[in-house]
This record gives structure tokens, C-alpha cells and sequence, in this order.
């Protein structure tokens, strides 16, 4: 453990980056946490997702080792065309590796939230950046590949004058794989949220749905958020 | 010249990038030019000169050849630390090599813009983005080196899966060799603002001004704009 870790957690909201925050907390880091305000037709339930898991461990944690900040790119995604955006097209249910699941990859939105984390990260004195994607993201996303993450922490180290490094923690973890980290170490993902659509409950019948109930399944374990079909 | 290559640059409204967007055209390119509008202290100034930029070049080009954006990307920079930010420390004055200089560094801005085109670049149909920097960008500038850049190309071009390329014409020039290419060419540089402290007229003082009026007198040449100590 290295109490001077410093480290900068894009924190969505979902699973993966909800289970790297309990990772970088167990391994003793300070940790400040940022949720992106976007045009996202999913973001506001997201951020508020986000909001509940930071309360969560702000409750648990040391505060002075854990803060949180809202970024808002609203003016950048404006002029970007995907239909994971509000007032574009709908959001496709069925598989992530479905072909209509690329309606909803945003262009260069990951590399775009690297980059300002990076600035972030020198600005508030962080020794590193903190990525939640992993194995599962797929191929339809050019920029949640390894090869895509090797060039940005290159380009980050370079950019920052060697100041800031890039770690993902679970590159080359599953979806299930990570659930399993999470569920052994008390992650409370009946906080998260993942669902892309714009409602209050998930759909359960999107990609990104789809793929959290089986990482759940493969744990033997029942997801803990309620879905739209499961309503009384 | 190939009549369907369509770039996205980034137009300060500087030396740079105006002798870029020359080039470009020049090419025979159909450019989309972005300002980005954020809390630097010269902002507004850049900006104004920007739109007349554009606007120069939109009379003398078939306009379907040129577009214009502005993105607004004040929410991330209200959380970095820099001098060149309003309502933190003062510009230095002196040569950009000067150890003072250091203090308008802003984390990863130009990681932060080249990201932001990439996404720009992918929606309106981009084949590439045309930066402006080159070899005078200096050694405190971690995002201007080559080296940076190299890893933004990779990263950039696998991050949009192949879709977009970066190019930076004038990397490997000084911004005197770019003043040469634009004053043969016919950029309008009576037009353009170099300037970073907050204030109409150019100081003349900065780094950023010492560069330039430096460059005009390499090529025999009397810088156009008027500077704050020939004011009558």
C-alpha cells in the first residue's frame, strides 16, 4: 500500500469503473473521482448513479482521501453523431456484438474523456488515471481496445511530461471476472446503473444490459438492480 | 489536388494555424474549422480573429468548401490550473524559453483539443485534422513535441478505426518557414491574434508575442498587427 497514491477514476456510474474505485480504495490510493455531464440519453440517471456510489464509500472512507467532481462536455457532444445521444436515433436492443449496436459508439468519446482526465489528473496533482474497460468491450468500439488503451497511456506519459501514468486494472479481466473482484469485496452494485436507455429503470434488453445480467449469471448471482420486467 | 479530401482544423487565430488552413486550401481540401471557446485570458481575442480568418477565406473559397464550428469547452477548463486561465496568476513576460513560461502550460489542452476533433472529425465525415504546431513549439510544452504528437497520430488512428489521420504540415518547420510559406501565399496575417495576455491590442511582451514578431523579422518583414507600444 502507498498512502501517497493520488489517482483519477472516470467514475460512471456502472460496473466496471464502480469496482476499479473499490480496487484503487483497497489498495490505499486517494482517489478523485469524476462524472461526465454529456448529452448521453443514459448520463442523468448515470451521474446519479455515480452520485450514490461516491456517497457510498465517501460514508466508509477517509474524506480527505476520497473527492468528487462534475465535468460538463455538453458543449463538445453537441456536434457528435450517435444514436447513443439525446435526439438521435434509438438506442438498438439485442447483443453488444450485434451490428446495430455501432449506432450507439459515440466517435472518439473515450479518447476524449482520457484526455481531459489527464489534464484533470495534472491539475489536481494525480500520480495516475484509472480506466474501468476491460476484455469484454467490444470490437465494435475502436476505442476501448488494448491497442487503443497502449497508444493513450504512451500519448498521456508524453503529454504530461512523464507526470501522469494510465492503468486499467482489469484490461484483461471479463465483464464476470470483474463482478467476481467486486462481489468478494463488497462492491454495492445495487447502486450502479448501466442500462443506455433514457428511463429510470433499466431495460434489461439492450447490449449493455444484456451483457451485465450474464456477467452476474456467470457469478451465480442474481443482479441486484430492478429491470423494467421485473416491476410489480 | 484531390477534390474529396475533407479535413477538420483547428483555427486559433493565430500564425499557426491560419497559415494551415492556407495550406489546406491550397490542397485543394474542404475544411470544417473549429474554435474552441474556453477560459484562456486571450480567449475572446482569438476567437474574433478566428471568425475573421474564416470569414477572409469564405470569400475567396466555394463556400460548400468551408464550414465553421464553435465548441464550448469551458466546463473541463474551470478545473485546470494554469496562468494562461483568467482569474489565476499573471502572464510572464519574456522569451517563451524562459523557466516563467512554465506557468501558461494548461494540462494536456492539446491532447484535450485533438481529441475533441477526433470525435468532430469522425461525425462530419473527416479523412483527417490538420494541426498547426511545429518545431518552435518549446520544451516546456510537453503537447507540442513530435514525440507527442507521434503517439496522438497512433492513438488518434486507432481510436476512430482508421478513419481519421492526423497530419501537422509544418511540424518539422520553424514558425519562421511558416511565415514564409504564408507571406508567398497570401495569408492574411493583419487578421490574425497571437497575443495571450487579456487585452485588445497585443502586448508584445509575451513569449507568445516576442515568437512571432520574431518570425516577421527573420523574413525581412514588418509584423502587420499593431502592437500595444505603437499605438498612437
Amino acid at each position: 500500500m502507498n498512502s501517497v497514491h493520488k489517482t483519477a477514476l472516470a467514475l460512471s456510474g456502472g460496473v466496471d469503473s464502480t469496482t476499479v474505485l473499490q480496487w484503487l480504495l483497497d489498495r490505499g490510493d486517494s482517489v478523485v473521482c469524476v462524472q461526465f455531464q454529456y448529452q448521453s440519453k443514459h448520463n442523468i440517471f448515470e451521474v446519479a448513479a455515480a452520485q450514490q456510489v461516491y456517497q457510498f464509500y465517501a460514508r466508509k472512507s477517509n474524506l480527505s482521501s476520497l473527492s468528487c467532481i462534475q465535468v460538463d462536455l455538453s458543449g463538445i457532444f453537441t456536434y457528435m453523431k450517435s444514436n447513443l445521444l439525446k435526439g438521435q436515433g434509438e438506442i438498438p436492443e439485442g447483443h453488444y456484438a450485434d451490428e446495430t449496436m455501432k449506432q450507439t459508439v459515440v466517435p472518439a468519446r473515450n479518447m476524449i474523456f482520457l484526455s481531459v482526465m489527464a489534464g484533470l489528473a495534472e491539475s489536481y496533482g494525480c500520480n495516475s488515471i484509472a480506466l474501468g474497460i476491460h476484455q469484454g468491450d467490444h470490437a465494435i468500439y475502436p476505442d476501448c481496445r488494448p491497442e487503443f488503451y497502449n497508444a493513450m497511456q504512451h500519448a498521456v506519459e508524453l503529454g504530461t511530461g512523464g507526470k501522469v501514468a494510465v492503468e486499467a486494472p482489469f484490461l484483461y479481466a471479463t465483464k464476470s471476472e470483474i463482478v467476481k473482484y467486486g462481489l468478494t469485496y463488497g462492491v454495492p452494485y445495487h447502486l450502479t446503473r448501466t442500462c443506455y436507455k433514457e428511463q429510470e429503470l433499466s431495460c434489461g434488453k439492450c447490449g449493455s444490459c444484456i451483457e451485465r445480467v450474464e456477467a452476474f449469471a456467470l457469478n451465480d448471482c442474481h443482479d441486484p438492480i430492478t429491470y423494467e420486467d421485473e416491476r410489480r
